[in-house]
């Protein structure tokens, strides 16, 4: 539960599982973070421009100079000190100087972390974090569980799929939003969750104790899908941490053991994450000695990295790639690209930069853009991003958003962005409502009908409470269906083209 | 020309003359600037919290303190200088940790100034500016004289009212907006300005050269009110800046000559200026040893201001305040309510604090908060602002923008804001447009045919830039006429019911 939300449900334009903590902390990284699979990798270019702690400000030859051009900001902080109306936070000035430093860069990829966040930070670049481990969705407003993980916590207290979380430890859930949920039922390693759960078939709700542990977050997922007789593999890349390499081999040998007809690289919304991942990855795709990517330092020399495995791969591969894809997922998808494979999707996300992080003596961290990537041809995407081989939008309703009634039906004759949204749905859905501007006009009112006679609701032609709760469940199930995944459909289709060959 | 706009011209809801560089600059201050009028004036606080340039950080006894905990700046601005991917702007990094460090206290009012914009500040406390001297307005897209100022270049130079102007120096002003093509107009005193202007009644652009001056800024104007047979007079405060007080004075001793049979105040829009002002001014009309405001500094300690004239006025004073009217307005306001005075208007803007300005070494300024001030009762209205005794709001056509048809006109079955801003202002211009929400239904199309019928339009019912031109044209009318501005009829009112007495 709570730790994953379930494919579809923000209803995000894309089916997959959401990785809390990860994908609101990670956006668009690329760090060469304190791994030890850094090790020995691209040693050279770090010995030149990675500054570690040991690194300190004493060895700077510039202190002098430095110092006095600082004075301003000591005067200023003096005068905050004796003048200002209210007593204040030393700290809070010496963070407010530090943030305003780095935000005069104007690069939103350079961050300072304080002590708090600079542990966030590095707990989700790692694969774990602390929970009960299941996946749950929102299902008719109540937090429901899809499967407990494999050896979990919550698979060892009984819990099943379906089954509904009501509190915990005497906490309701009740109004609360899936990640609102998710942070009550997270919590530290040894500490108990007492649930109360609802289960199909059982009118009394259950009690069910859960003792909460580390919990290894899956950043790789793999399937086969089948198709006019040919079977592909899928691996979807969610985000690239410490042991997502690790993890997309094992995927990779077992499609190669089932000898797959072709691989489909699925880099939809993948924030990207650590560079030696994203490398190690690339290297089990790309032949011998082919360039992957290029790195620039600060003086403009680069360097660039090659692949190691023997031979071209003997099937097809297609990558999927959206404007969520940046950084790693960028360096993956235009190495692939540049070597002669396919992108399907959208225009990526534009970020060519790489950061690395230095911890400082107080636990704070400073993460900074210290080089360039380039794509195997020296190209730089920052902010452009790479162009797919094949481009192709998910339909409109991928981003249609929650119906809100909350301020009482949507009705003939109204105007506003709710409309418009549930325009959205119910032309999604099959029922064209006229137009999508926000105007409920008579063709919206015939829609909602139509919607409800199929539906059996009492034909209103007015969208409440009821209404709008089936519009949603039937508009997630038909995002869930890959076969309205036109990006993933796309991709099939360049590989069976392929394989007929 | 150009160097103020015209009243109701950018129908902000005010008729108000805007001054340009101050309702810019000065946003809600209250300010304790460097003027000759503060020699002496509440020496005593001044002493205690207000800091020189003489008072500098080596006075500071907390000196090794505040360089232990500004260690950790000066160790990141290091890490920027020897690591950044970029070549990076030293004095940038210092503006923008002291942005920074002011931004972490959390208060609008403090507010660091490079050197240039230090300047800026200065001039727009300051009560005159360097230009050609004339007021200007838009009409029909043309940049218009409605009067050169008495004495200035521009009536030297033989400009008149209705005057349009086409280009200075060479450079057209077609296109630009009021605001840039002020810009263009204003210049350093001793410069030339060659004006190219189309005077009605001359077919040929008539060239104008007008040397640039100091151009005092009118920031009070005065002027009588007949209603069933009274006399009342009229003064409005723009701003309070370095010769607002005497100006004034000079104002209030005229009326008083005429012997008005009231007062009316006009503080709405009024962003506040400079303490010192406000006092003085209040004093001229508070009666001696009642309070116009207490200042309360750091630590808690306040000192009351009373007033200085003998015996209090003979005649009724309201006060037009609304939520524009900010800081030292509504100190005003404050002190004229507390001593019986009645407030007319809409609930006011809520500073309740008072900033000196620091010079630096550099010619860089800080504005910080220093004090509180509270009304003569004690109370702070910080955040919390004035009630008017009777409170009125304008029509709602007093905030309508222009009509935008820049994409095209507006039409039937269109829903957009451009809409929505065409029917406030058909409704207020006495043609119902229906709804107001920005659908365009058949009652809106009436309600333009209607208009284009009065106007001699031919009756599409679409709004094209001929009907969207001459729609605001009218309204602009309307909004200038006083018996629309309910807020002044009311306070009229006010005043005739005490007079009656």
């Amino acid at each position: 539960m709570v730790e994953r939300w379930c494919k579809g449900l923000q209803m995000k334009g894309r089916t997959l599982v959401a990785l809390i903590g990860i994908t609101i902390v990670v956006s668009s990284l690329l760090t060469y973070a304190a791994t030890d699979s850094e090790k020995g990798f691209l040693r050279g270019m770090l010995g030149q421009i990675g500054p570690t702690k040991e690194q300190g400000t004493n060895s700077n030859p510039q202190n002098a100079e430095q110092a006095a051009s600082l004075k301003k900001v000591y005067e200023i902080y003096g005068l905050i000190q004796d003048n200002y109306l209210e007593d204040v936070d030393q700290q809070k000035l010496i963070d407010g100087a530090i943030n305003g430093m780095i935000n005069a860069l104007g690069d939103p990829y350079t961050v300072y972390m304080d002590p708090k966040s600079a542990e966030q930070f590095n707990q989700s670049i790692s694969s774990s974090f602390q929970g009960i481990g299941a996946e749950v969705t929102m299902e008719g407003g109540k937090v429901t569980i899809v499967s407990p993980f494999k050896g979990s916590p919550a698979e060892k207290a009984g819990l099943r799929p379906k089954d509904q979380i009501i509190s915990v430890n005497g906490e309701t859930l009740e109004g609360l939003d899936l990640y609102q949920a998710v942070l009550k039922i997270r919590g530290p390693k040894g500490s108990e969750a007492e649930l109360n759960v609802l289960r199909p078939g059982i009118s009394d709700p259950l009690t069910v104790t859960v003792v909460r542990d580390d919990i290894p977050l899956e950043t790789v997922y793999a399937e086969t899908i089948q198709k006019d007789g040919h079977t592909f593999g899928k691996i979807e890349v969610a985000q690239f941490s410490t042991d997502t390499a690790a993890h997309f081999k094992e995927q990779l040998e077992k499609m190669e053991q089932q000898q797959v007809d072709g691989l489909i690289i699925d880099l939809r919304g993948d924030p990207g994450g650590l560079l030696p991942a994203v490398v190690e990855m690339s290297q089990m795709l790309i032949a011998k000695d082919k360039p992957i990517l290029q790195l620039e330092d600060p003086q403009g020399n680069r360097e660039v990295v090659k692949s190691t495995i023997d031979g071209k791969k003997s099937y097809p591969i297609t990558v999927l790639v959206d404007k969520g894809s940046a950084s790693a997922s960028e360096i993956m998808a235009a190495a692939l690209k540049e070597n002669g494979y396919k992108l399907v999707g959208q225009h990526t996300f534009g970020k060519g930069t790489v950061q690395n992080t230095v911890e400082l003596g107080d636990k704070s961290q400073v993460k900074m853009t210290i080089a360039k990537w380039l794509t195997p041809t020296g190209e730089w995407i920052h902010k452009k991003g790479i162009e797919p081989s094949i481009s192709i939008e998910q339909p409109k309703y991928f981003l249609a958003a929650p119906i809100d009634v909350k301020k009482g039906s949507l009705q003939f004759d109204q105007n506003s962005e709710s409309v418009k949204n549930l325009q959205v749905i119910l032309d999604g859905l099959g029922f064209p409502p006229g137009r999508t501007d926000g105007y409920f006009d008579q063709k919206t009112e015939t829609a909602v009908k139509a919607f409800q006679k199929l539906n059996n609701l009492s034909m209103t032609g007015k969208v409440d409470q009821k209404t709008a709760q089936l519009l949603q469940d039937q508009l997630i199930k038909k995002i869930q269906e890959p076969a309205n995944d036109l990006q993933l459909q796309a991709a099939i289709q360049v590989l069976l083209e392929q394989v007929k060959k």
